[in-house]
């Protein structure tokens, strides 16, 4: 087995984190931040991301692994409640074989409606209004 | 937002923790387990589940999702090791719309390499003795 590379602190969800690049933010703490994906596979498609430097499940600490899953447990009752889902599909990947392209982790909370398939990753950039729009929903959600 | 409906304890998996159905088990303490999905998306693919009754990560207690979290990091790093493995994809899924079909709480962890596409889901049964020979190695990796 090849070791994990090195974390690389200019992967774009680090510059994020930094401040270095805008985000819509829909949850943040001292150890856990949730933003909307840009190209969303399904309206409220959210990453929840360690603060904490971490390339992927490789090499992240089991705490900061325990605690981005409590979060996506949030972000997804607040995606159910916010875009009236009918279910969650979750998805985290580890290495580019993995389906992995920015190498900070991140866990994928898509909201779902019955019969609508997901858009192939990366396909459509969202307007930024509408992603406005759903980070707010989503965060009133989370409040409520 | 419709109410998570209620847990089933004859799903599947709360029968396979019952012993009442057999599993391909390549880990098990008193809060998780993880066996062998026999229909694998890729060899090595691994289910980890709480013991405890949850239908997804809805209703899962953040306690017992952040233990199965890190389960699931154990099992990836023993994947990528048993199979020479150059990446990992997570996978939860949760309602019917979100891609869940037993419906107890389960984390996909599938081994990958580069240039190989999954197969579909649930498309090919795999044989008994295959499953058995990569469980064992799974083990193996685990304990190492």
């Amino acid at each position: 087995m090849t070791a994990t590379p090195a974390y690389d602190p200019q992967n774009i969800f680090a510059r994020i984190l930094r401040g270095e690049l805008p985000a819509h933010k829909v949850y943040e703490d001292d150890k856990a931040l949730a933003f909307l994906d840009i190209m969303p596979r399904c309206p409220g498609h959210t990453l929840v991301i360690p603060k904490a430097p971490a390339r992927n499940i490789l090499d992240i600490t089991p705490e900061d692994l325990a605690y981005v899953a409590t979060i996506a447990k949030k972000v997804a009752i607040a995606g159910m409640k916010a875009f009236a889902a009918d279910g969650i599909t979750i998805q985290q990947f580890n290495e580019e074989a993995g389906g992995q392209v920015v190498f900070h982790l991140h866990v994928h909370v898509i909201p779902r409606h019955s019969g609508v398939p997901m858009k192939p990753p990366a396909s459509e950039m969202e307007k930024p209004d509408v992603l406005a729009a759903h980070a707010e929903r989503l965060r009133a959600a989370l409040a409520g």
